[in-house]
């Protein structure tokens, strides 16, 4: 075959050559969804975009300015693999906030913290290993975990986060199959995309169990900071040190477009997560860490974060008041912060085969089925209210109610034959 | 073991529970060398980094300014997996210089191009597969190759780059030992470590070997556009479109510290790179690619790479017009572009066991050994010219004269004993 017939068609001639962990690789049901949200008339009620319109460009303007004034030959040259040193101070006292003391020499900054999670992931995972999540769990962690080759194990999560019964009973139960756990994955304060935090109460539980059973735990904590009313509980980390590996964001609290997150590991994992790091792309970027370090030196960031807080709040509020108003039957999660409600939908509504329909009438979300690794969660979806104005949240939510009602009615209709 | 004792040593509770791969990541040898780096009084001919105080900062300050007025929002927000449309339509440009005809469905942006390449060998590579490479070869690239547990066939390279003989040796050895080649990877251009670029009569010959034997090439080029006086021949993907991937970078022709690069391939290895990157990191910084296309928009970049090629080409100059002065015999190769000298020691003399002695001399370089991943290369050493001064480039390479004359005249002792 000619090099003019391969281009521009997908035939592959290279297909016999793939590694098996090519093979994880399928297009995600939220990815699909990237095209539909960029038109105008939809109200997206899908991704998890931050609204970084509510952060005042003279800030960053300023921080750059100041940046190139001080170090600009170091912003533009390659850094060193673990991150910028002033940057890990500076989120030493951001993650205070949460209780954490810590070291700048156990943190390691990365390209957003997504691909924290992938470098830890490629540490631990051998095929077949097991990863304990919350079910529903964060869809780009799932994905992460499928391209290592392990499986997911959901373990029961209520309103109150986890369940440290059912998390018991899921190690015992994948111990009695001979398989190996190798960490539990939790996003514990409104998580993504449940809504939903672990309670004060379960948190020393959770952890208790966790070193009983010689069980690292992987703390994904991207929204901790974007409480409504009350400050979250203490992070797993700030009780625990050497059993928890934590994870850390600024896309978030500042803006996701720098890619800059961080993990605080304990020091034998932190010194291999280097190594991965220097393997996989030499170093982050100097010219966006240093940004961010001069946002944090010189911007009012804690009072940032409050903005974003009161953006999002207003959004929730709109966002449940609408689930009232036009779905008041159906079930949702009802979040303390964060950016999520996670909706049930009635018995025998399939929530990715109504997607279509829905963006028939001009409103997306995400299926349940994205966020379980088991192929469970056909009634259930996301809503984001992150990005939507209120009145755009509530105009979907509308819309998305005479889809859910029509489902309804049809289903309904042929349960009565 | 309490937490208290845990933290701040090495000890590792977590011995049990790593993957394999984990057991793939070392110190490298130019890592080690970072701390030296730093220390002003030593010259630094070792690390790779340009010269990026030859860029004017008011290019970058216009680029920030165009970029937040025009689309401040989106620069600062998640993006597309895939990259900036914008930005890889300018890189076509940018590809043309080198004969390449491309389009953007065929782009893909990354974190550097060496996380192109991470990616790249995550889809291809399986344990104890086969990835012919130059000897010697560079270094992050091996690294990669090691920590997906693959093994490197080194081929015989000389002054014209690549031997095509030797690649069908090197094949028809690796068949007859029944392992399997994924793919050939190679810098024909001004290669790291050795300087030295593929002729425009082996590229065909090379081309056409790997056709016949269907094996894909991973042509990896940061510093073709860095000639001294000639341009350099076409790039194998100008000439051949399905068997080749094109890695591409901003690092050495812009600046590094915004970690963007970028990979074309044909369609159906180009879908998977987009899905691994997803997985990976959600999507590379739109931050720092839109400042680059605002830069590539807007500024004579062509001028500033002109300003490149003749600080690099002045830098060449000292350092071989030193190694004439005060280091006649050794053989180097002599670049016509890029950062690198190569030079053979005299027979015995080992560059990794001589480190510290040159360090005591306030000069450093990089082992040959980094090079080879068999444990070859003891008596070679890299020198880079890149960012010293020629001033200091003299003042570094008289330092290592005597440090290796030191060396050989102990060896001729023992010789004559």
């Amino acid at each position: 075959m000619s090099n003019e017939q391969q281009q521009g068609n997908n035939l592959d001639s290279w297909l016999d050559a793939y590694a098996a962990r090519a093979e994880t690789l399928s297009v995600s049901e939220v990815r699909a969804l990237f095209s539909v949200v960029s038109r105008p008339e939809v109200v997206s009620l899908a991704g998890g975009m931050p609204y970084v319109s509510a952060l005042p460009q003279e800030l960053l303007a300023k921080a750059y300015h100041d940046m190139m004034a001080k170090k600009g030959n170091l912003a533009i040259q390659y850094g060193g693999g673990q991150g910028d040193l002033v940057l890990r101070d500076q989120i030493r006292e951001l993650m205070s906030l949460e209780g954490i003391q810590s070291s700048v020499e156990d943190l390691v900054i990365t390209t957003g913290s997504q691909h924290g999670l992938d470098l830890l992931s490629g540490l631990f995972l051998d095929k077949h290993d097991v990863v304990l999540a919350e079910g529903p769990s964060y869809v780009g962690a799932l994905g992460i975990f499928r391209h290592y080759e392990a499986d997911v194990e959901h373990v029961f999560t209520d309103h109150d986060g986890m369940s440290p019964e059912a998390l018991e009973e899921s190690i015992a139960k994948v111990k009695a199959e001979g398989r190996k756990i190798k960490f539990l994955y939790l996003v514990p304060n409104f998580a993504n995309p449940s809504g939903v935090t672990l309670s004060a109460e379960r948190r020393p539980r959770i952890l208790e169990i966790c070193k009983r059973e010689h069980i690292l735990i992987i703390e994904d904590n991207p929204y901790g900071l974007l409480y409504f009313n009350q400050p979250v509980p203490d992070a797993l980390r700030a009780v625990e040190a050497d059993g928890v590996v934590y994870l850390g964001s600024f896309s978030k609290i500042l803006a996701p477009g720098f890619r800059v997150g961080y993990v605080l590991a304990p020091p034998a994992i932190r010194d291999k997560m280097v190594l991965a790091q220097e393997s996989a792309l030499l170093c982050p970027s100097s010219f966006t860490q240093m940004m961010i370090s001069e946002y944090l030196a010189n911007a009012d960031w804690k009072g940032q974060i409050d903005t974003f807080r009161g953006v999002y709040h207003e959004r929730k509020d709109a966002a449940l008041a609408a689930m009232h108003e036009y779905l008041p039957d159906l079930h949702t999660t009802r979040p303390d912060g964060g950016f999520y409600l996670w909706i049930t939908l009635p018995e025998g509504v399939d929530s990715k085969a109504m997607l279509p329909l829905a963006v028939k009438e001009l409103v997306a979300y995400t299926p349940g089925t994205a966020f379980y690794g088991d192929g469970t969660g056909h009634n259930k979806l996301r809503l984001c209210y992150s990005y939507p104005t209120p009145e755009n949240i509530k105009i979907g939510i509308k819309r998305l109610a005479n889809v859910i009602n029509l489902q309804t009615e049809l289903l309904e209709t042929f349960k009565g034959r």
